[in-house]
């Protein structure tokens, strides 16, 4: 987490930023800890160790403090809440397997260590990735007796959150898109469009996944942090396109420059740099809006997170 | 279906063949025009073609079947069944689709059509294949104020089954175990474990989604048909061996003599032809008498099905 990342925290909610360091630390190291018990290792032929290896130690966790921030507002089921972080950071994890592969943008490095395909084989990486959006329907569906106890419900509103924002109408809906959009002028609301399946649709199902785990939310606060979502998860993408023509590859962990080169359509290409910048900063200002509207007293690791992702430098 | 079938299905059942026969057909025909209509042609960039091209008009549906005639069985939520049986056929049409990719078995035939992979692109069999999973978890979550009215503790138990059997301990485990076992020698014990998670766990977990259909069914009947699941889906893979040996590409629709010449194990090279087409027998028998063992009286289906899966020509 950087400096500038601290003081927007501080300067959007009532919490200090080394306080948000600290939450977002703790969450972290439990949404880690579950992951590693979860994700199995004792799977036959080497599976589980490409499972694990594809998600484990990795990544910021957006989804999954979207996913525990959302439940913190709604004073929600705590236990519910880590299963669908989890749950969530699962689907995006298989989704960096698959995205990565030859067939697809044929990437070799990822948060700086080689890709699944590259460590185990394009068959491994196929079958990891496959085997991990499974699991991720497993951990929302504790059996009954066990200590978890998340109502059956619950459960099932769950799932279908996931695997709405997962399938066609979300992420593999917008990654088709993507795929077509090679070479192709899009306008702005196409851009939109694919980026509101492609990235949008699970980062606004984490807040929502999180909100599952409230009992009795009202519709219209359940409503009002659907917006935040949505503004954050697009807000996410216009930074992710400013980054890639602003940051360098070291601190972005990633090929700087790549979408460019891979003649992909992208906020930038599509508005322009400073309107791309522009644009971050009013949905983040949407974001907060919609945060207000909401009228949870619990909501300022919401809004840390909001500023975190709009001002992150990686 | 074949005379040899029918014969078989009327000796095992006081259903006579030809009633066997109009109950598939129109069972297959009310599967068919389900996912017709669930699987969405309107999936931008030609992701839903991709998906239907996939799923419709293939196969024996006999996953969907087993759903049906358990759920039959215990007098369960037909309407739950029929999305059971569908989310059931989505996850196998899917792992057909990324079997059949160039990392895996690189076959460029399937139900004498060219794969997805061939038709469509590699890129686009991949997001098909996992937009498909993630599908049939929609299916089985359908919103609980519309018409499908499935309990949502039965979805949230649907869901569970099907994960699990989809994921590292079941389907997607036996995969990585069948990479792995390419010119090994495997014995008996570990071919029947690789394929009791392979193709075993799915067909079996068809059955109890079908028995999760129904409401307060007894312990020991819903294990009484496990039991007939596990020894029909052992005794699928055994015939599907044999088959693989014995019958011409034109009846099998797909290449015969395939896994021998990929040197992978199978059962009639690890027991050779006799003893697996009696292993198949014995298993059938052992289905029948759990049939018996579950007390139940709408057992005619079931029985048929086993039988057919025995001696079925392709």
């Amino acid at each position: 987490m950087d400096a500038r990342m601290n003081i927007c925290a501080m300067n959007a909610s009532t919490m200090s930023a080394s306080d948000f360091t600290v939450w977002m630390s703790a969450q972290q190291a439990q949404v880690e800890a579950r992951l590693s018990r979860w994700v199995p290792a004792e799977v036959p032929a080497g599976l589980g160790e490409a499972m694990r290896y594809a998600v484990l130690d990795g990544g910021k966790r957006l989804r999954p403090l979207l996913v525990l921030a959302a439940c913190e507002a709604v004073a929600g089921h705590a236990e519910a809440a880590l299963r669908a972080a989890c749950a969530v950071e699962l689907i995006h994890a298989y989704s960096l397997v698959h995205d990565d592969m030859p067939c697809m943008d044929n990437d070799v490095l990822r948060r700086g260590k080689p890709t699944v395909h590259v460590r185990y084989g394009q068959a491994m990486a196929l079958l990891a990735g496959d085997a991990l959006q499974a699991l991720a329907f497993e951990l929302l569906t504790p059996a009954v007796d066990t200590d978890a106890n998340v109502p059956a419900a619950m459960q099932a509103h769950l799932c279908g959150l996931l695997a709405r924002a997962a399938g066609a109408d979300g992420m593999a809906g917008g990654q088709a898109i993507d795929l077509a959009s090679v070479g192709q002028r899009l306008n702005e609301a196409e851009l939109r469009h694919m980026h509101e399946l492609k990235t949008g649709a699970l980062l606004q199902t984490s807040v929502r996944m999180g909100v599952a785990c409230g009992l009795d939310v009202p519709a219209q606060v359940a409503a009002a942090l659907g917006d935040y979502g949505a503004a954050l998860g697009l807000a996410f993408q216009v930074v992710d396109d400013v980054l890639d023509v602003t940051a360098d590859s070291a601190v972005l962990g990633k090929t700087a420059g790549k979408d460019a080169a891979a003649d992909k359509p992208t906020y930038v290409s599509v508005l322009g740099l400073q309107a791309s910048q522009n644009l971050a900063a009013q949905l983040s200002a949407q974001a907060h809006r919609a945060l207000d509207a909401s009228g949870l007293p619990q909501v300022a690791h919401l809004r840390a997170l909001a500023d975190w992702v709009v001002n992150r430098t990686h």
